[in-house]
């Protein structure tokens, strides 16, 4: 059962119909692709985006083939750049199961995440919508840009929390603002409640980000990632950044700058993680996170189906206060 | 100076205009991003599919702002396909250069790759002709599927021409193919001439791979590529797969065996590529590929433009006798 079940009651039929496109187009001829598309098909993750595409559709309108086509495009994309994302970061696991480029190698995994993005742009295709096909070229390269920039960043000796948030609106927060901008979009909402809905995506994105980002300085067994592994793999997130701007003397300075390096060992990450909870690192995203929560919520007054603005009351809830 | 000189001279000033909007594509305000963009921007390689698709679109018409940007939109997705099957193929080196993930890391070389697929698919949505975007959209498909089913062949004991020549359709002549076949709809020439110009894109693309494959049963200082690299590589191709069908022995089946399984030794493979040559395996595909190039020129017979049908019957040459 999917763990935002009441939240996606208003819309459970459509779902249903997403979920069926979205088997179908994950099916291969060739043995080995197929093997990992029913890996996918089982491990569908929490479908955050296309659950927020299809309430913004309700909202909206009724859903179209062009709205069910879009979230299977957005999740394809979604899907394509979590494994290519996996290479990139050299993790081991993604929702609790090996890798794709862990269990069948990175020649592998590198060639699916392009056939997932090529199918993403076959269903773009497929609504006739040029806006949408603008839209997806765009997204993509959005998300590639915004690790790249996190990979250079690597390399700038500058605790700035300006970059953090550059980056996490290319990685993170354009997925979530695409998808509520192509289900109003799908289902020819009005120049004004599109825009309005790139804003209320974006504003959940930012939530959904800290919030992930929060998780990486507590012990976490649900979602299977130890303390310090963002730290790990030499990205300094906002906590850590607000400290290091706020409170830090020279030796926290250098430890940040080892870490990022990639050059900390395990009980060096552990001290900087502590640092920030101590000095109110964690305090502070939180309050930063609730803040664009407070935004999104206001955002939902002006929502007319009732059903619809409660599932996204909970919608929002779930993404600032989840454990997942 | 381009190599094709001679080749281009009708369309000098198309390809030209193609150039600069090839630049105008490839910057970005990200560093690392444009160092890289850099590097691809001095080397260009061959352009063979700008070139073929700039042709084509003169044979049929004048060229449009949507020719440039599908010529644009190939060579991205190309050289998108580049970057990815170096990191496949564990290739160090590209024209004579290192390899994007050789001097970066595989981590930016999976992420440029994405940038620039996005960014081709980017400009297919310009051209406003959804035609040229789900073709290009299928064409990403066949790309990475042709390496995925050329990935998969290495683990099936079976040393079959036809899936030679499935995996060679998927990777390369769908390239040529679909540069002759958007030419021709980049300036809506009819069906009848679109399909005809689909068919000829992919006999040169079948040439144009299998003169490829044969140059890896000789030393080419040239090309930069030591003999039977794509056997260390555990690919078995056309002059090869035909003596093991007519000519071979159990011992020389179980050599190819340890070849396509990874496990042959430089002096195991030195052994194969002689056994090929002297079997008639390299005269073979010398043969079959001239068939294509028959069947290519032949169809220039229907060409109405005298430059341009002369032009590519150089192209046609230079692809069946090329050394580089």
């Amino acid at each position: 059962m999917n763990q935002l079940h009441h939240i996606i009651q208003p819309i459970e039929s459509d779902l249903n119909r997403f979920n069926r496109l979205f088997d179908e187009t994950l099916t291969h001829p060739n043995k080995l692709l197929n093997v990992i598309f029913e890996h996918i098909r089982q491990h569908r993750g929490k479908q955050m985006r296309p659950i927020l595409l299809l309430l913004v559709a309700r909202e909206f309108g009724v859903p179209t083939e062009a709205t069910y086509l879009s979230a299977v495009m957005l999740e394809l994309l979604h899907n394509a750049s979590l494994i290519h994302d996996d290479i990139v970061d050299e993790s081991d696991e993604r929702r609790g199961q090996a890798a794709v480029h862990s269990e069948y190698g990175n020649n592998v995994a590198v060639l699916v995440g392009d056939f997932l993005l090529s199918s993403s742009l076959e269903k773009a295709a497929q609504t006739g919508n040029l806006r949408i096909v603008e839209h997806i070229s765009h997204l993509g390269k959005q998300l590639a840009s915004g690790e790249i920039i996190q990979l250079s960043n690597t390399y700038e000796d500058e605790f700035s929390e300006d970059s953090y948030y550059d980056v996490i609106k290319l990685k993170t927060a354009a997925l979530f603002s695409s998808a509520a901008e192509v289900g109003a979009l799908s289902v020819a909402a009005s120049e004004k409640q599109v825009a309005l809905m790139t804003r209320f995506g974006s504003l959940l994105g930012m939530c959904f980000q800290i919030k992930d980002d929060i998780f990486d300085y507590f012990d976490n067994p649900q979602i299977g990632k130890p303390t310090g592994n963002d730290m790990s793999e030499g990205k300094l997130t906002l906590p850590v950044l607000y400290v290091l701007r706020t409170k830090a003397n020279d030796r926290i300075k250098n430890l940040a700058r080892r870490v990022r390096a990639g050059l900390a060992t395990t009980e060096e990450i552990a001290e900087l993680v502590q640092f920030t909870i101590d000095n109110g690192g964690v305090d502070y995203a939180q309050e930063v996170m609730q803040k664009y929560a407070d935004v999104a919520v206001a955002i939902l007054d002006r929502f007319k189906n009732e059903e619809i603005k409660q599932s996204l009351l909970s919608y929002i809830k779930f993404v600032s206060e989840r454990t997942i």
